[in-house]
């Protein structure tokens, strides 16, 4: 007979679920209106739900919903396992290999220097100052050295693919670049990682398992990516032709993952790394369809990923055991030695500064390795706590600082778009208007109110750029438009028509949906028309944008368009 | 500190879930070849992986794999539950409310009298021979009788919703009713189940609690689909236009559905009823996007439901425990009570004595909830080991049988499609005809050696057909056909051209994909060429086929179409 949940297990089980997965995507769509990237908002939705937060103002609540001990505990460790295995999938899957190998070189370089600078700094600096870092009074310096060079210069593989999924930049070349020199990061992480828990003497490991735990992980590597790839390939068409569909390909996908899973944890690496290599091998065939990946990867990025990523903050009390000194050392040490190292790296493989310096941000997002490493070393005696959370803090604070600064250092241009300048105020559900010009000088008033300007000055512009391009697009969409000096942002103003304005346009339809735009400069006006443009070349998103029944419906229509 | 899984255990976790998975999808999928729900197959591999099989064969293997106590069985007995609560969810969403109240009557009817009957059969038959069926000795008459009343009367809502789904008749008024009446059954069951609890009398349950149980849950149930029907109609949109997208729905979606597990299970209701009420309000909004409904549709029945259902033949050994007296009794009694029982409301509500009998038989489906009422009643030492594997295997053979006897009854003419006639040996990547004339001989003559019949005659048939209806499609795509009489089954020949070859098709493009249809009956020829014209419609499906390389990709192109 199994062991079994007794069904209070089972209510408080789903109960911390709901809790995380709730506060997680919230807080997570909170800082993506902030520019952040979302997985920072879930590790911090966590730290609230978790014993810093949580845990400080209401301890009761606290351990019933989240007991330390027990059969719960296990489960939540097992549902955030299996949650970042299966986002590893997912990351993988959006990996290019042709990519990577053409960015060989620079990953080789970036990931080398990258490891090596902070291990350096962090083992002499652990060497310098063993206690006040934290070292247990009597542990051995080397192995304490040796630990805080490892755990400083790990790269966090999943926290860094979530931030350029998050960007939009996993597919491009420095996504490219940053991902595989994470990847080599791990590989190369995970064998420090063996080597310091040999040295810590668990008698679980010695050198001979750490050869056997290399041999393993590149014969995995190398099997999966050229004969693992070529059977994907040739077995997804035929899963396509004689299996359920998208079924059988779904129970192919997941039960290799699962099994590459059990394969690199069994091997002495993590879990996380089997699952993103098959990802790399899945995401390669050419027979995977656009819908399969689809599914994969909306299930995963919003339901599993967001679990592990808040689970995170309930490993500890960060406030309780933050120490201000230790916590600025090893985040300087930490940045100084990944920036410079992995940055320099790029420097070598050819990438100009900036991009170099972005890339060298990238890289030095941490994450879960090191809380993983921490609690190890924590348990085996050789750090104290406050050690521990100022290598959490760190993983943070570098993760936070990790996207804005690609972000700036790219200069990623901010493209306006129709969802972000679209209002309840500048909205009307039924123009009165019947005619072109009635409909504009309707919009014009509507919009002038909103920014106590005056309705004639607007309408005079748009009209001018009215006679010079007609604004009537097809599918019974027209845009008037004008650039109006000393507008500081965008202003658009939207009107439905029920019965249809003749606005000249392109296919003969009379326009049902007019969205006036006025802006300050010329890009944003040419950002503004375009995603105008390409939103409502779908006769599905028009006809969703008409059923509306208000601006929140709009909205949505405009925002989750129907593909 | 967290309590945490061993690197061994998580090696474990991710081996068992990878062939828990892997078996029940093959498994699955070729019980679907014989046209059985795919849900038997995956029960099947569950009880191969189980102690039945693998534990006798090898049972080192399989403790290690499978062990029956500690940390891993707790996350296996989680990692099902989840499955399970997921599966209730799109079983839910599925559910069309207003159908459901529109069989309202029938399903009042069904779900009474299919609960009464099997109670007062299993009662009495309990009553009447307790130490024969299984009762420890010793053990309450009234709690035994009681017990086995209660097993035999719960129909199993999860295999019921998957042998619908399976037949694909979720949302014809048949499936309404009886998962109507499964859904009443489900409240009704569980209340009785209560009360058994609260009669074994383990001191969590009393009659105080039960009424609790009943006012909690008729409260949710009510709220649920009152209230939270329109919170969720109202927030969709919401969140569609606010938050990112498809991702900020489906954080919602899930969210909901695990609190409302936590919330029945509370209730001292199974967490399943929870998530499957909340799915029917959710299912309900006119909001949610088909999108949306899609991926957490794929995701959860191919990888958590198989999950789920294997993990059922993991609990015991069904061979060492098998009596065929008790099991005997225990099918017939059940079968009796719930078939009668059921398919006599069926006939009261107004349906005719086939469809009623359908009714019956997809009711009579049992499946987990016998399995855990008899394992807590085995745990408290109400009945033997063999009583439970009778249930199990009631269960089984119950499940078994509906789906064909639905099939059967219902008279659901088997419907030829394209994807089930073609062969690799009627498969012809490049055509050496040039001209119209010589494609259908060169086809002719293909399609008549494998059945040793004469290309001429075939010939002339076809050709005599192309004269009076020309066979040219849209999209390059020809179809020629004929009836020859003597043909036991349809003959599918498909030839390709490079070239392409003048078929007089409807928008004038020259054939590239010539497939000949020849059927001894005129109801197939209908069959299969409506199936072409409406695979062949959409460009993708004929770009996709026109790219395929081989007879396999051609298959892939036909199965699993790009939507």
């Amino acid at each position: 007979m199994h062991a079994h949940l007794t069904p209070q297990d089972v209510t408080t089980m789903f109960l911390a679920l709901a809790a995380l997965l709730g506060g997680a995507k919230l807080a997570g769509e909170l800082v993506r209106k902030l520019d952040q990237p979302a997985v920072l908002g879930e590790i911090m939705a966590g730290i609230a739900l978790g014993p810093t937060v949580l845990g400080s103002l209401a301890p009761g609540v606290y351990r019933t919903v989240f007991p330390d001990t027990g059969a719960l505990s296990i489960v939540m460790d097992a549902v955030a396992t299996i949650g970042v295995v299966l986002f590893l999938l997912t990351a993988g899957i959006e990996v290019d290999l042709t990519n990577v190998f053409r960015q060989g070189r620079s990953a080789l370089l970036v990931s080398s220097f990258g490891v090596l600078f902070p291990f350096a700094l962090g083992f002499a600096a652990a060497g310098l100052f063993p206690q006040f870092l934290g070292a247990e009074p009597g542990s051995d310096r080397l192995i304490f050295a040796s630990f805080l060079g490892t755990a400083l210069s790990i790269s966090a593989l999943p926290v860094i693919a979530k931030i350029l999924m998050d960007l939009n930049l996993l597919r491009s070349d420095v996504g490219t670049v940053v991902l595989s020199s994470a990847m080599f990061d791990d590989l190369v992480g995970w064998i420090l990682f063996s080597l310091v828990l040999a040295l810590m003497n668990t008698g679980s490991h010695s050198l001979g398992s750490i050869k056997h735990t290399i041999v393993l992980t590149l014969l995995f590597v190398i099997l999966v990516l050229t004969l693992g790839r070529w059977f994907v390939d040739k077995a997804i068409p035929q899963i396509q032709a004689h299996a359920t569909w998208p079924g059988g390909v779904l129970g192919f996908i997941f039960t290799l993952t699962l099994a590459s899973a059990a394969y690199t944890e069994y091997a002495g690496i993590h879990a996380v790394f089997g699952a993103f290599i098959m990802g790399i091998a899945i995401g390669e065939s050419r027979h995977l369809r656009e819908r399969t990946r689809e599914h994969i990867h909306e299930v995963v990025t919003n339901v599993f990923a967001p679990l592990f990523f808040a689970s995170i903050g309930l490993r500890t009390n960060f406030a309780a055991n933050f120490s201000l000194g230790v916590t600025a050392t090893v985040l300087a040490v930490a940045c100084l030695g990944k920036v410079l190292g992995a940055g320099w790296g790029a420097r070598l493989g050819g990438m100009d500064r900036r991009t170099s310096l972005a890339v060298g941000m990238g890289m030095n997002a941490r994450g879960a390795m090191e809380i993983i490493l921490g609690l190890l070393a924590l348990q085996y005696g050789l750090i104290r706590e406050r050690m521990f959370v100022a290598l959490v803090v760190m993983a943070l604070v570098t993760s936070l600082v990790s996207g804005p600064a690609i972000y700036y250092l790219l200069q990623r241009r901010r493209v306006f778009n129709l969802r972000d300048t679209l209002s309840n105020k500048l909205f009307r559900q039924n123009l009165s208007a019947r005619t072109k010009l009635e409909a504009l000088r309707e919009l014009c008033d509507l919009a002038a109110s909103s920014v106590g300007n005056s309705g004639e000055r607007f309408f005079w512009k748009v009209q001018g750029r009215e006679l010079i391009v007609g604004s009537g697009l097809q599918n019974g969409v027209a845009v008037p438009h004008a650039r109006v000096n000393g507008l500081e942002k965008p202003l658009v103003a939207v009107g439905m028509s029920e019965e249809g304005i003749d606005f000249d346009t392109r296919d003969g339809q009379a326009a049902r949906i007019v969205i006036l735009i006025l802006t300050g400069d010329t890009q944003s006006q040419v950002d503004l028309l375009a995603d105008v443009e390409h939103l409502f070349s779908l006769q599905e998103t028009v006809d969703q944008a008409l059923n509306s029944r208000s601006f929140v419906e709009f909205m949505a229509a405009v925002n989750a368009p129907v593909k």
